[in-house]
């Protein structure tokens, strides 16, 4: 069934990218200020004005990438956006002296948080390394690479500058928290778009970052657990037995993007199986259908309150994953769940009159939280896994 | 109707307040390290061995009040389990330099995290205070005293200590929570049980908690508004328009329990009309019935991912309310209010079988998250209810 259903996802998938981009460009722009408008409601009505770091510096990435590579969106009002937004960054949310960014501003610019972690600065760096690709210009790319030795060199050597003047507790035990090598990962794919010397500078970084992803795999291969020590044993309490199903299965397509490069046929199996497949499994709610957003392995109350809540950007990541997946192995059990994932999404987050999806629904699946942009949610995942799920199926059906 | 059924919720709140501390008193010991456990699952499971210190504080004042409160409390036991439990966060959570304590705790006693906040030490100051009352020993009289100054001090005078070293960024805009004020106005009434010096020897502390409460009355006095700028202005954004029905309502009885003190009419009212009623009406789901736990005062959607669930704390506070206003007005309508309330709560919040309440339900009411005790859930919100309305019913009933 899901394999006569190519054509109806790819036309699906084009018009909804097409009206997902339109809706950034037209609510989001701060004209005056420079940068974007995060917080928008169902329509794009501006519900507040603050701007968030991450959800800027994405949105550098995602304009510079449709530029790249959709001619449909290689605009000069495209580019000007990503430019004006990189200079508001930069001008604002970066100390010249340590290189961290700050975690949100207000609209004018003046710093309002700032987070002990590398995420700001990461997003700001692909943010950096796509504006090069577009441009050509110098500049971004010796930005981008200073970046992201600084962060190297925060996760591996010297977490001083992150801490931002505080000792860690003696209480706190150490941790691999699965973000931090997965977003390695994920930078390192993007600096590697800039020049082809850059997976050999940085060989070391990806060994490291792929070998700290892996040790997230526990329990004999059967779970991937979000926190693990740092030797990658199991940590107790409930911060040891969380698991993020969606946040896995992004995992997944990182990892197979990886092992494709490097054609590793044994990563790409971990990849497909234990990441994307087992993690959907482990995931999906069979009652309501979509993915839990957190859960605990051993069946207990997760802590978090939005645990059950079904959000966009896991569904927008495993529909990445499975068609990936589906591409690379031709199962059509791949397909099928890539199915699974886009009826769940077109009948329920899309947005098929403003453009965008609606992030945060119920557990039953009914809209909790109606905008289309939050401090947590900008102009990422919907159009990112658009494009790139347009992309595969476009390959796949020989377009 | 709610007047012909006094008797029945006396009885109902007596046998729930015994199934609670029972619940408690044998589920929470920590007999090898001190303290107590804070995460138990539904029937008393230790799920998670984390001791977070605002539990630790608030379950060692409420065993302190139940033992000077309630004569069959009044058991060694429960005295010796508070003194405990205060000598755990004196000799693990507390810096004797600064006097700040810390957020979290491993189950052994190592400080895990800390927060920019007054809330633990008020709590742990509360406790101490409590604690004064049972064992007439004068080192936690000193103690309470001596950390309630510090805290004073920092919100009127100099809040260095408790920025941990992290200067205020730019582009944060001074404010006014109502947590702050409404918490000092909470110490303020329980250092007054220690000696009747003290509300003189506190006044100014008094007005200043008062008028700063009463400033978060916004809008022509038809909200309470969570958040306000330090003179009372209405702050922009989701921040400034950010509305937590149960927290106005728990101000509300804070306020009337003031204002029964100073025998202020106008006050009275104030804190009946328009922190407790009026949020109420503007708080409660009209289709599923409960409080919601977060509204925007202009209907957008709130930005807290769990803005629409049903919380059992904020129901034990409306319950308080709604029970002390009818004991001060003899107004039918506010028996009914609470009539409302304790039926919602009876059929959704309340297990009967293992004693305390389940916590967290969703917006339908049906159960999120089925543990009796987590990180910011311990043994206050429930007993402290069940007991203040036993002694209301009580006094209204002529017990």
């Amino acid at each position: 069934m899901a394999g006569t259903r190519l054509e109806e996802f790819y036309k699906e998938i084009s018009a909804d990218l097409v009206r997902t981009v339109q809706f950034w460009l037209k609510y989001s722009h701060d004209d005056e200020y420079g940068g974007f408008f995060n917080c928008l409601g169902p329509s794009g009505h501006v519900y507040d004005d603050t701007k968030y770091v991450w959800l800027q510096a994405r949105q550098v990435w995602m304009y510079a990438r449709l530029y790249n590579e959709e001619e449909q969106f290689r605009k000069p009002d495209i580019i000007k956006a990503a430019v004006r937004g990189v200079e508001f960054l930069q001008k604002n949310a970066k100390d010249p002296k340590t290189c961290k960014l700050c975690l949100s501003l207000t609209r004018q610019g003046q710093p309002i948080k700032i987070q002990r972690s590398i995420f700001s600065e990461c997003f700001y760096t692909m943010a950096l390394s796509e504006l090069y690709r577009t441009t050509h210009e110098q500049k971004y790319k010796d930005e981008a690479i200073e970046m992201f030795d600084k962060i190297i060199y925060w996760v591996r050597e010297d977490p001083t500058d992150l801490r931002l003047g505080l000792s860690p507790l003696p209480g706190v035990t150490p941790v691999n928290s699965m973000a931090v090598p997965m977003m390695l990962l994920c930078v390192l794919d993007q600096m590697e778009t800039m020049d082809s010397s850059m997976s050999e500078n940085y060989a070391d970084v990806a060994d490291w970052s792929l070998k700290q992803v892996l040790n997230h795999k526990q329990r004999e291969g059967s779970i991937i657990l979000e926190n693990v020590s740092p030797s990658g044993e199991e940590l107790p309490g409930s911060f040891g037995r969380l698991t993020v199903p969606g946040h896995a299965i992004e995992a997944g397509w990182f990892l197979l993007q990886f092992a494709k490069k490097r054609n590793d046929k044994e990563l790409k199996k971990t990849a497909i199986e234990d990441f994307i497949v087992k993690m959907f499994d482990h995931g999906w709610d069979t009652k309501y259908g979509g993915l839990f957003y957190f859960l605990d392995v051993d069946g207990y109350s997760p802590v978090q309150l939005e645990w059950n809540m079904k959000l966009w950007w896991t569904h927008n990541e495993s529909m990445i994953s499975f068609l990936m997946a589906y591409q690379e192995t031709k199962d059509l059990k791949m397909l099928e769940k890539f199915e699974q994932l886009f009826d769940y999404c077109y009948s329920k987050h899309v947005d098929k009159e403003n453009g965008e999806w609606t992030g945060y629904l119920n557990r039953d699946g009914s809209i909790c939280m109606d905008f289309k942009g939050g401090p947590w949610k900008g102009c990422l995942h919907v159009p990112r896994a658009l494009l790139m799920c347009k992309q595969i199926l476009g390959e796949i059906l020989g377009k």
